[in-house]
C-alpha cells in the first residue's frame, strides 16, 4: 500500500468535513530572524521587544504574515496538493498575537464544494483556523481552490457555494492587538510621524523601493513555512511546464509588498484582517517587486480609543516602479501587476 | 612562522592519536529555523515543542542530521582539509538528544592508517565523538578519508585497517530517544497513520517530490555547520578544477533526502544510527534532488515497547524522479544516483 | 502630502543636529545563527556559550560586526539615502558587549558639513552611537558620506570639517571585553595556539581560503540589518546603472574578511575598534573574496593583564588569492583590492 500522500482530489472532500493538519510548529526567534533576513521589514512593534513592551505587548509579536504563511503551509498537503489554481481568500482576520515559543497548528472545515462544468475539476472552499497552544485561535480565513478530480465520472461530493464577506467588519479588527499605550508610541523610533488621522480615503502612496527576488530566497521562505507545494521547488518538473520556471509562492509577494509598504505606512503596525487577495500574475526569480497602496476606507474599531483601522489596497508589480500607480490597462490589469490585496491595518490614533 | 592551519597530511597522523577539535558551538532555535528553511523537514517531533513534550521529550530535539553536520564540520580542519576523497562512514549512532542551548564539541581518535601503493596518499580512519555540555556523548561515528602526503618519501605513520560494523546492533538504537508516550503520539499531527507495524521488509517507497538546490542554499547550510572544506565555497578555485563548479557538501544531499522521505515515512521521527553511506556522485547547484527508500530490515529495540526500528536504504538522485526506484545500471550505479544511505530510524509501534 | 521618506539632502542637515533613528531591533540567537550561516565565522567566544562563560562572559556575545551592521543599517534612511558615495569611517569602538535579547537603537549627531565646489553635493559627517536597552552605549563611530543637494542654489547648511582620529587610543579598547580568565581560554577549542605574544609587528598572514558571494546571500544579510540602501536590492534600477548590477553592501566584505581571518588569527576574538576603512572597489555577486592581514602595531591595554591589542590591516580582494599579499599597483591599489581595513583586535596574552 502506498504510504506517500497523494493529496485529496475533488471527490474526496465533503461539506462539513474537518481536517486536522500536520505538522505542528513552534515559532521561534529563529524564524523571526530569518523572516527579517528574507523581507527586511522594519515595523518597530515586531522588531523590538523594548518597543513592543513599552506600548503594551508582553514582547515583540511575530509578524502577522509569518503566522499566516505557517498556518497556510500546513493546509497545502491536505487541501491544495492537487490544486489547479488558488482562486482566492476572504474573511481572514487575526484573533490573538503570536509570540516566539508559541506552537501553531491548523484545522480546516470544508464549507463549500462546486463541481466545474467540465467535470474534470471542482472548487473547494475551506475555512481554516490557526491555533496556538491549547487551542487558542490566532487566525481564521476562507480560501477556495480549484482541485482536480481523480475520476471525471465520480459524482460531485456536494454542491454549495458559501456566502463570503467582501470586507471584514471593523468590530473584529482589534482582537489580536492589546490596548496600546499611546504616549509610549515613539514615532521617531517607529520611523514616521504619520498616524491614523493623517491618512485620507483615496490617498495613494508609492512605496518607492524595489526588491529583486532570488530563487534561494523564495525557496528558503516557503520551506520555512513547511509549505510543500511542488511548483515552488522543483525546477526539473517546472522546467518542462507552462512557464519553464519555478513559480514563487504567492504569499512571498504579499510579504514583499508589506515590507515595502513600511515606506509610507510605517505606523501600520498590525495587519488586522485580509478582506481578499488576488494573485493576478505569477512571479519568477530575477524580477524586481515594487508596490503602491491606496487608502480605501477608514474605520473606528468599536471600544478602542488607542488604535483605528485603515482599509488598504496594495498593488504589487514586477519590474515596474509605481510612481504613477499602475493598475489597469483597459478592462484588464496592467501586465506588470502581480497582486491586488485588500486588507485592514491598525494604526495608532 | 605561518599561523594559518595547513591541515594534517597523511604522515602527521598516528594510531591512537586524539584530536580535540575547534570550535565549540551552542546550537539554538536560530539554527533550527535556518535548517528548516534550508530543507523544509516536517517531522512533528523536531518541529513542535508541544508535540515533543506530549510524547515525553522535554522539548523539541534538534534534528539528528543537524547535530551530525555540526559535529562533522568541526573535524574538517583537522582531518580532511587535505583529503582527496571522503571514502565512507560507519558505525554512526546517536546517544543523547540535543536541545537548543546545548553546546556541541567534537573529539576524534585515529583508529586506522593505511598508505596507498602510490605512496602519494593514505587512508585515515577516525572515530569521532560529538559531545554536549560537560562531556556527554551525543553522537559517535567512524569516517575514513584519503589524505595527501606532504612528502611521498615519508614513512607511513602506521598500518592498520580497523574492523568496522556494517550495521549497528539494534541494542544501541534507543539511546537518544526517551520513553515515548504512545497514546499521545497523534498521527493526524504527525502527518501519517503508518506506524512500525505497517511497514514490510522489502517495501519500496518513492518520496515523489523534488527539490532544486541553489548555490546560496548549500553555502549557507555548510557554513552554518562551520564546515570549512574549500571545495564548497570557492568558485574561483573550483572553476579551474575538474568539475568547474563548487561541489555541494555530501551531507546536504543526506538532509534533502531525509526531508523528502517525510512523504512516506512521516513517523520515522528519529534517525537512531547510520550504518553506512556512499556519496556515489557529486551534486551541483541547479540540479533537482529526488529520493526513494527501501525497508531493509525491521528490529525490536531491546527493552522498548514504545518504538521499534526500521533499517532503511535511501537512494537520492539528481534530475531523475524515482517512481521506478533507480539504482543500478548493469554493475554500476545508475548515473542519476547521488547517495546510497543505510540507516536505522525509530518509529512508534 | 507624501508620506514616504525622501531621505535628507545636504541642505537638510545642520551642525549639532541630533537624529534618533528608526527601527529599534532586538538581537536574538536567530540573528546569530543566520549570521553564522552567511559568513561561517568560527571564533569560539561568539560560537559557544560554554566557552564564553568559562572565560568570563555571561554567555556568548553577539559578533561585533553584526552589532555594527545593525546599528549602521538604522542610520541609512536618515543619513545616506541620498548619498552619492560612502567616503569613510573613523573612531569606531565598541563600548559594551551585546547579547541575544538586547535591543539595539541608534542616534547620530551631525558633526561636520562641507559643500563641494560643484555645489551639487556636500559631505556630511555624523557621529553615530549604538545603544542597548536603557541607553547603554555599545558602539560609537564617525562616518562621512557625500550627499546630493536637492537644490544647487540652496546655501550650504554649514562649513566645518571635524578633526578625526586616525587610530583609536589603546585605552578605549577593553571597554566591551570583560576580564578574561586566561587559564580557561582553551586554545585547542579556539582553534590556534597563537596568542598575543606570538605575533610580530610587520607580520603578514595570508588567510588562504576564498568565499564566493551569491546575490541571495548579500541580500539576506543586508536585510537582516534592516539596511535599506536601494543599490543592494533593486536589479531593475541597478541594471540600468553604471555597473549594471546590484552593489554588495561594503559591510558584507568586512564580515567575509573577518570570517576568513580566523585562519591565522583564531584567537583575535574581539574587534575592539575600527580605526578606518576604505571600500576600494565594489563587490558583485559571483566573485570570490580572499583576504590577508598585516600586523601594524601591538599595544598593551591599560589596566589589563589578560588581553592585549593587535592593530591589523586586513586587505580583501576579489578573484585574487593573497599568497603574495596584493595591495598596490604603482600608486594605486591593485585592481583586485576591495577593502583596506585598519582595526584593533584583542587577543589573550
Amino acid at each position: 500500500m502506498a504510504k506517500t500522500s497523494p493529496g485529496n482530489c475533488f471527490e474526496d472532500f465533503r461539506i462539513g468535513q474537518v481536517i486536522r493538519h500536520a505538522t505542528p510548529r513552534t515559532v521561534t526567534t529563529g524564524d523571526v530572524a530569518l523572516y527579517t533576513g528574507l523581507f527586511g521589514a522594519r515595523f518597530a512593534v515586531q522588531s523590538s521587544d523594548a518597543f513592543a513592551k513599552a506600548i503594551g505587548y508582553p514582547r515583540a509579536p511575530v509578524d502577522d504574515l509569518l503566522v499566516f504563511h505557517i498556518v497556510f503551509g500546513k493546509t497545502v498537503p491536505d487541501v491544495s496538493l492537487n490544486a489547479v489554481a488558488n482562486l482566492g481568500y476572504a474573511g481572514c482576520y487575526f484573533r490573538q498575537p503570536v509570540f516566539p515559543g508559541d506552537t501553531l497548528s491548523a484545522l480546516s472545515e470544508v464549507i463549500g464544494l462546486k463541481e466545474n462544468s467540465s467535470r474534470k475539476t471542482g472548487i473547494v472552499y475551506v475555512r481554516t483556523t490557526g491555533y496556538k497552544d491549547e487551542g487558542i485561535p490566532v487566525l481564521e480565513y476562507v480560501r477556495w481552490v480549484m482541485v482536480r478530480k481523480r475520476d471525471e465520472a465520480a459524482p460531485a461530493p456536494g454542491d454549495h457555494v458559501p456566502r463570503l464577506p467582501t470586507v471584514l467588519d471593523p468590530n473584529v479588527l482589534g482582537e489580536a492587538c492589546p490596548p496600546i499605550e499611546l504616549p509610549a508610541y515613539d514615532t521617531a523610533l517607529s520611523g514616521s510621524p504619520y498616524r491614523f488621522g493623517d491618512y485620507e480615503v483615496g490617498e495613494r502612496i508609492d512605496h518607492v523601493d524595489g526588491i529583486t527576488v532570488e530563487e534561494a530566497e523564495h525557496q528558503i521562505a516557503t520551506r520555512l513555512y513547511q509549505n510543500t507545494a511542488r511548483i515552488h521547488f522543483n525546477q526539473y518538473n517546472e522546467g518542462k511546464g507552462r512557464f519553464g520556471r519555478r513559480l514563487i509562492y504567492g504569499g512571498h509577494v504579499i510579504s514583499l509588498a508589506r515590507a515595502l509598504s513600511f515606506n509610507g505606512l510605517a505606523n501600520a503596525f498590525h495587519i488586522a484582517a485580509i478582506n481578499g487577495g488576488r494573485h493576478v500574475a505569477p512571479l519568477f526569480a530575477g524580477r524586481t517587486v515594487f508596490a503602491w497602496s491606496e487608502v480605501l476606507a477608514k474605520a473606528q474599531v468599536p471600544g478602542r480609543e488607542d488604535v483605528a483601522a485603515l482599509r488598504l489596497r496594495t498593488i504589487a508589480t514586477a519590474d515596474r516602479p509605481c510612481a504613477d500607480f499602475p493598475l489597469k490597462s483597459g478592462d484588464d490589469y496592467d501586465p506588470s501587476v502581480l497582486l491586488d490585496l485588500d486588507y485592514w491595518v491598525l494604526m495608532p490614533r
